[in-house]
């Protein structure tokens, strides 16, 4: 049996290497799939295959239209959705991907740090385990599969 | 017929009063339903209820029991959310229902200013509509039930 | 028991007011609901209410933003759908909101001169009902009321 | 991961035999499914399986159990539709496709030419992406699995 | 709080008026619905719509299309089936009307005289309650708004 | 609008009229439903239904079609279930209640003193709030229709 | 791609035999699945697995908790289910089989010999495909893999 | 075609190594899933992971936070639940695990000893199978698979 994990989240840094190699060194029977992680590519890909668009607002709703594609199909196939939140940017899509897995009913792991935990209160309820770094994600990952 | 309408947003303004009001004015069949608007109750209902809990991420895991118990029973009912974003809160328990009225498949309208498309526009493109202002929902909503 | 029934299908002629009078005399437990019937406001309601838009296609999605809302909350209503398709329009959105409403296991009655058998086979194939007049399409209806 | 695309669209031009060559030249991990192609084949199914029926009416009926029986098996394995109009057939059938997809929540890529935005403006609203040429679609499906 | 409940079975002798009648004198809040109990109207109903048809096949084919359309939604509103069974007819409606009950997770109470417990065997082991009369039926249907 | 809330928990105590009366206090838009509270007639009444049974087993499972049949309908109209726990009995079927409110995603408030918190751990992750009175109960109740 | 088959129908005959060679010299990709086939074993396995019964009523009753798991089991896999009618046997079982399948979205061939044409006129109505001889259903089913 | 099967119940002592044994033995084509059998580890997993709670009640939070996620992805990717009852302990969970299945509709084989027939009527008259142990449950497995 093998499970797919959408890790949701900031596409700025280079958190979903960390948990895909402890996830590996471990050897998880786990498949990890997200968003295209190139920012420019993300914010470009509208205009690049739909053309030049009339204004911003239209640029962005173009590359939406071609990244929200993306998440659907993966999030869709997704076992289980890992959300990494970090002070620094707005994350209005990662809350909106970790609140669709548990919409439909796909269990969440919430990555935050502590001191955000006031205004993700309420996902963090929602969610199945919070968790304040990627190893102890990892942990509850792992968790999954462990025999005694 | 009536219609039942979530709204969902920040509870620091009164925007939601100006938004039933106009819906009053213009007879529209609907109800209104909606968070606890009351800010410091919200965030006490926990300790309220449930007594005083060891630290303050407790203290909001229960004020968050409580009203995202109140959120999921009203959410169900609704027909339609209309969520509202401003440059001021984080939000991300307004991009949770919106996002989980649109995975319930509940039709979305979204207001926000425009100067936010840039990180709203994920959300905003799997919305139903995107608009500006409380007047340009309140148009939205009444051409549903507008007979020609 | 009251039913609701979408009416699907052009909006150059009255044929819905044709149906709803006959509904009307046989005094049927049935609420009629629909899109907006005027065709002008129905294409520029985007503009209207969101703004000029930069071109045509934007033009028409935009409409398009506003119109789909209000079918989504009015088929989401519905009982039954009532699809009407005739020769002269291309009427890829009736198509839309019939398959929709089958799609999501909703009853539907298809009404289409003969001599269009050929290009909607497949749709009243699946369609519960293919009449070819609002006569027909009526006594459909009536018969699910009706108390021998 | 495998993914299966469901074709949708008119079976007199080989515009699918284009999409699954530059899938194949990506090395896509897609595998195509779609209708019958031949033509008369399709059309005379019904006859040939069940024998001769009454009248062209029952003649298209009996092919449409046919042919649906097979759109809806292989539409049903899904995980992405994309469909294409053209400028000359009725394709009431592929808006019936393509608007089973998203009732039943699978992403849509809708593929027609500019000069058709107007008859096709709801569907395109509600579909996730829409190009104007296999070329663009191929793209928005590469991108579904590009590694940064 | 009204329920309604879907009466399935013969439309040959009047035992959906017995079930009515007791139901009636214990003041249960209940709304029945069924089939059309008139038997050559419920059979002749497609000819009489939609106008001769063909052959025996097409004619019962043009009635069930009627029929089931009436079923689909009086069925989709009940809260509860009933069904009955006799020994004298072949009731693969009823056998029908009765599973689709219990596949769209309705509960169903199954009124069948012993002697066909082995036929129905399959049947009665889904169902919620089994019983051999119309007298049992109403009391378990009673009992479900008893207040001690 | 008005709410269903389905009451789970033993019948030997009066709890139940205990959370009635303080909502009715309250005047809270509730209408509350559950399970035949008078003891003995819910252990008899498959035998009084349909018949002496051949052992206690099946004299249980007679009780239990019937009674399962009022709870699954009962269940199936409430938009919250309120379940109580307490250390006398078994209260399998009370968890069971409270589980398939979960897993049919309805809101479910538990009620259990502290001393329960070990067995009950699962369960209580799960549920939306757990309380230790029907004064609490009621007033996480009380706060889903509180405006401020 | 394969494709499960639920083979429902009478289990006296070896109809099951002669349509899997059919599929097999055809090399369908198709794996079939059904219930035990041997008759006798079907109607003791209750009995066998569960004790002796007190009377035929509960023997039966045994039998079916088994067979009717090991159905929802193998129909919940199934991706299409050909359901055989033959004059000889009450065959509600299979009624409830076929029934279930098309309450489940599932699509469903209808073998029936054409005097059977009215008992089964309103299962035949909602079958995708109703046709009289294995042969035609093998040609119905091959019809769905096959390429132009 | 290959089987997944959840094992709830207490996990004190071995029952699952005889059960999967014992389909070993007869080649069964399952894959056994269950929770974490090693009892401290289980209870003290949340504070190993997320760090030294509060006090007993968060303890078990904690803990039931990383079980109940566990539980839930391989419950969901379950075909078959066989839940084990016995005297000792108080189960709740595994009533929970049990009616989840159900209310997932996914079948249920309950294993406990006849002398608890009467605290579990109510589960046992919605399980699919009930029996007295590991045998027995194995036999009734088995039987899914059985080609006469």
């Amino acid at each position: 049996m093998n499970f797919i994990v959408y890790l949701a989240g900031e596409i700025h840094s280079s958190w979903r290497d960390e948990l895909k190699a402890k996830s590996q060194t471990l050897q998880l029977p786990v498949t990890f799939v997200g968003p295209m992680e190139n920012h420019d590519r993300s914010d470009n890909i509208g205009a690049e295959i739909l053309g030049e668009q009339p204004n911003p607002v239209f640029h962005d709703l173009a590359a939406s239209n071609i990244n929200n594609l993306r998440t659907e199909i993966l999030l869709k196939k997704a076992d289980l959705v890992i959300a990494l939140f970090g002070e620094t940017y707005r994350q209005w899509n990662t809350a909106m991907d970790a609140s669709t897995a548990l919409a439909w009913n796909k269990p969440l792991i919430l990555i935050r740090p502590e001191k955000l935990h006031h205004p993700l209160k309420e996902l963090s309820e929602k969610a199945n385990v919070t968790v304040i770094s990627v190893d102890q994600a990892i942990k509850a990952l792992a968790y999954i599969f462990e025999q005694s």
